[in-house]
């Protein structure tokens, strides 16, 4: 992990030193949730990042060791982003911001509706199906 | 609510929209965990907020009612803020960041470590107490 100024020891703001802005969870939610692994998969989502902000971001999130970049066997051209198992780690941060806004914004993340039974009845086995199915898809 | 320019629809980046950054949700931290209502509360706490940023937090707290201000009866110079039942609800997302924190940064928050056991075998019995007994302090 690179030098990261913490601002105290209290352990809930020092994750926040980390991952508390507009844009780090949005990322690894995007990655989660939408399947997005390159450069052009991010710059085409609906949030709308701009290109510079999204370097940085990644860049960011590379120094924490919550992805990893890697070129395609194919394609040597092409980053391809995955989360890390401590990317992986911040997906029940994701659901209960999916259900805080439910309460309290707007309706269920899309993916998330398919499974709207169970993120009320059966929360953690949702979690554990995301990170289950994401390491499927990307990580084997 | 005030307005608020939500950059997309998903549930999640609007929820990052109000709550992602720096400090939104660790003044919440300090009001539920750490009992501080006032404004010298706040300065006093080991973040260290500056007095401009922490104005303009509670501003914003305000605004998306997450937090009330009120006087005390017994003494009109001083500003007492509670968090409200929308703010309450973030608790579980604080949780989150104090387990992730706990295995990815550092140990669990002093307050947290005494309900050690609870956070790792009944997660919802340690959120439904944190909320229980911030509202017999703090809104009856």
């Amino acid at each position: 992990m690179n030098d990261v100024t913490f601002r105290c020891d209290c352990p809930i703001s020092s994750a926040l030193d980390l991952l508390g802005d507009k844009w780090t969870l949005v990322i690894i939610k995007q990655m989660l949730l939408e399947n997005r692994r390159t450069f052009k998969d991010f710059l085409e989502a609906d949030e709308g990042i701009a290109t510079n902000i999204l370097s940085t971001r990644l860049k960011w999130l590379e120094s924490l060791d919550l992805i990893t970049k890697e070129k395609l066997p194919d394609n040597k051209k092409v980053n391809i982003y995955r989360l890390t198992e401590k990317g992986l780690s911040s997906t029940p941060i994701i659901i209960e911001l999916a259900i805080w806004s439910d309460k309290n914004l707007r309706q269920l993340h899309p993916i998330l509706q398919e499974s709207n039974a169970m993120i009320h009845t059966d929360k953690q086995g949702l979690i554990d199906h995301l990170i289950t199915n994401y390491r499927k898809q990307n990580l084997e």
